[in-house]
């Protein structure tokens, strides 16, 4: 069994040093990355949807020339366990999700993407083998077509500097920053200091 | 000089394998999650906020333990070029910024940072050896504490079925799953297939 290029436990190893942690998410969402590629044409410049901020963009990540700094990566938090590579060219592509029924036969699995257990009671080692035997049985695909906004690169336009804190920021965004907004994740903000 | 525990050449190349080429983003962008690093207490469990989609992200998922799958890397895009390392216990930690007033020095540094000249009128080797040459110089640098929400991981709560897809959402989204309402990225979604 493949995982992408690598084999099950050099991605394992790979998820352990990326990721942190070898999470049933990151099992099972390397076997719908590596089931999207293999649909895809891979002679083709492609960009990936990640409907979830759950473990499933990093196994994209791992797998893929999709990350979020490169903006190939687009993370849509739809809440649901599924994953898109589309062909950049004509916005076509593969949509993998982990099927809710599929997980009919493999109770480990069905107790962890349920929740129907809390997770001191779930089995990992159980869960672990459950999802390396079923494999991409759990998964659904579809075919499908992307709205026209995920074809073209959206740039920042031009760069204007913030009133407020003084640092740049993309002139659209309006008069000041968001961070001088109420959209700042700062309770306190302190003085700057340079190295000079 | 060290990018994390990374050579330069080494942190080069492994820039090139994950975030597809050495933009100038990438590389002041190591330098500033260095910088972070150095002024953290490194014995603490630490989160990330990112303030930019742009390269930045890959940075600080190549040189901390914070991805965005994994949930220790928050991305909050408020349009500047600038990061936060802090302890989740206390939400204490420090922020990186690219300062514009620094960037005066450094013409090619400027012109990128600003878009002053088209990109394929900027110098791209000038501008490499110029942002290695200032390095850390070009940071700004500010104590913070981050907001109470940034503290605790946000659970997905209890999952539901969409009666549209049938898929699992978690079910504090609403009666039905976001795909099915339109926040979806398709514009077409054709019949799903499986395995059996």
């Amino acid at each position: 069994m493949k995982i992408g290029s690598y084999s099950v436990s050099e991605y394992v190893r790979r998820v352990e040093s990326f990721h942190g942690n070898v999470a049933p998410g990151m099992l099972i969402g390397g076997i719908m990355v590596d089931a999207a590629l293999e649909r895809l044409n891979p002679t083709q410049l492609y960009d990936a949807i990640c409907e979830t901020h759950s473990c499933l963009p990093d196994a994209i990540q791992l797998l893929t020339p999709c990350t979020v700094g490169n903006g190939w990566l687009h993370i849509v938090d739809l809440g649901r366990f599924a994953l898109t590579l589309y062909e950049k060219a004509s916005g076509k592509g593969v949509r993998v999700f982990l099927s809710m029924d599929k997980t009919a036969q493999w109770p480990e699995v069905r107790n962890w993407y349920l929740k129907l257990k809390p997770k001191k009671e779930q089995d990992p080692e159980a869960l672990r083998d459950q999802i390396l035997k079923a494999g991409v049985t759990l998964c659904g695909f579809q075919d499908v077509e992307v709205l026209p906004g995920f074809l073209t690169k959206q740039g920042k336009g031009a760069i204007a500097r913030c009133p407020v804190c003084g640092e740049t920021y993309p002139k659209n965004h309006g008069p000041v920053c968001r961070g001088c907004t109420d959209e700042s994740p700062y309770a306190s903000i302190g003085q700057v200091s340079m190295i000079r």
